[in-house]
């Protein structure tokens, strides 16, 4: 465990404080982490899609935790900033995988994590995933580390449940986590303006919004009383994307537009990743 | 060892024969390679420079052969065409060192090698590299692969000695590596038509053509006699740069377009990546 995490941690703790929105990118290798940091972002998240796939696995646990912890560790290690990462549910549903998980975090040098209710069959009872998020705070407490939780609930996103009851179990779960420990709660898939200002009244904690397409831009969810905006997977598809271009364009014209025009040269890019 | 290595060895030394120009992209993780494979290349190559920046660390052997490797290994068993690996120098100055890379290459399931004559103090004397070359050759001829070796000689790319010597120079070496048991010769830096068309009469072997700025496109290549173009950290220094401009529209407007729009989405990501 780095000796400054306890001090990173604090600080990230400190970012959620408002008054202004924290606005998280979220890298999937040290490359990505290095961009964000040079860019002026004062924390960034990890993506457990993004590593996944640069790992060579669909998201949702598919990766194991130590292939998914070293790509952290990569990231902690290559930025000042501190880092939040995304564990998924914690690599297993039972208060050992989560202590594990945490344990493991720790190790990596993150100062924070994704912690999310979602499972293979569904969402966790409340009742262990409260369980859970005591034990990751015991073990942060026990390191001495202020680990930033951000507890995430997946109603919105699965969905769980008829629409109407999204709003009321978001809120319950949310201020159960916040009970159990969590420092933000991580409502992904909500995007109306209307919604968005409700929960951030009724959840007794810092919310996170995930950015999607038609999701309100950062200073507006600022207004609405988001603590904390993170873009995901997006930066990671969008790379994904644009690659898919560079095939086409070379497997298509055979000419090398999109791998020269506006790129960063490999001078450039050596001078990015130098120490 | 896959295998099937040795056919696929063998498949990707005919496509060095013509009549097509062989098209390589180059990948530096398993999403990027799962992307090429899809867009309908029928071979790969990676790139140390990309790979060394998602590992965080500069091109040019800054990173540990065995890192190199791991992440060679997690392509190859990603896509199903086969994978000529960039190993640099091959990790070191000695045979012995050509020797460990090549038994790498060939335990990480690669069906080809870049192997290339810059090292720390400049380039390597031609004895030196074609007595590696000539190793290479032996460990895959032990193992019953017919690697492709594709070998690189750096006097344009450094460049190396007074302009009117680079042709005569890459000539001469090339020749030797070819000599030594190399199957395609790759020289990177050249970018004019002419020098182009020169260099695939005077070199007795398949010429392999760096895809930069200036350099004509594939069609023309081929019309000159090039065997094979490759893209290097072109496409992994085109996803970093779109990176920044997704960081930068994060931190400035704090809108999402560079993250949504002709973005794929989260399941494609995973369909993409699924087994």
């Amino acid at each position: 465990m780095p000796t400054d995490l306890a001090a990173k941690a604090a600080r990230l703790l400190q970012m959620h404080q408002g008054p202004k929105i924290l606005v998280l990118p979220n890298a999937w290798d040290a490359a990505s982490a290095r961009i964000f940091e040079q860019a002026g972002f004062e924390a960034l998240g990890t993506t457990s899609a993004g590593i996944a796939a640069s790992l060579g696995y669909p998201d949702g646990e598919a990766v194991s935790r130590d292939e998914m912890l070293d790509v952290v560790r990569r990231i902690a290690r290559t930025v000042a900033i501190p880092v939040t990462a995304d564990v998924e549910g914690g690599y297993g549903p039972t208060v050992d995988d989560a202590e594990a998980t945490a344990r493991g975090v720790l190790d990596a040098g993150a100062a924070g994590l994704n912690f999310e209710d979602k499972h293979a069959a569904g969402l966790l009872d409340t009742d262990s995933q409260a369980e859970r998020i005591r034990a990751i705070r015991r073990v942060a407490g026990a390191a001495g580390v202020p680990l930033v939780i951000n507890a995430r609930t997946d109603v919105y996103l699965l969905p769980v449940g008829p629409a109407e009851s999204w709003f009321d179990e978001t809120v319950r779960r949310a201020n159960l986590y916040r009970d159990a420990g969590a420092d933000c709660l991580f409502v992904p898939g909500v995007r109306d303006a209307e919604t968005i200002g409700k929960l951030t009244k009724a959840i007794r904690g810092p919310v996170n919004i995930l950015a999607l397409a038609g999701v309100p831009p950062a200073a507006e969810l600022q207004r609405l009383g988001v603590a904390r905006v993170s873009s995901g997977s997006g930066p990671m598809r969008a790379a994904m994307s644009l690659t898919r271009r560079v095939a086409e364009e070379l497997k298509g014209s055979g000419t090398y537009t999109t791998i020269t025009e506006g790129v960063i040269t490999h001078q450039q890019a050596n001078r990015l990743m130098g120490v």
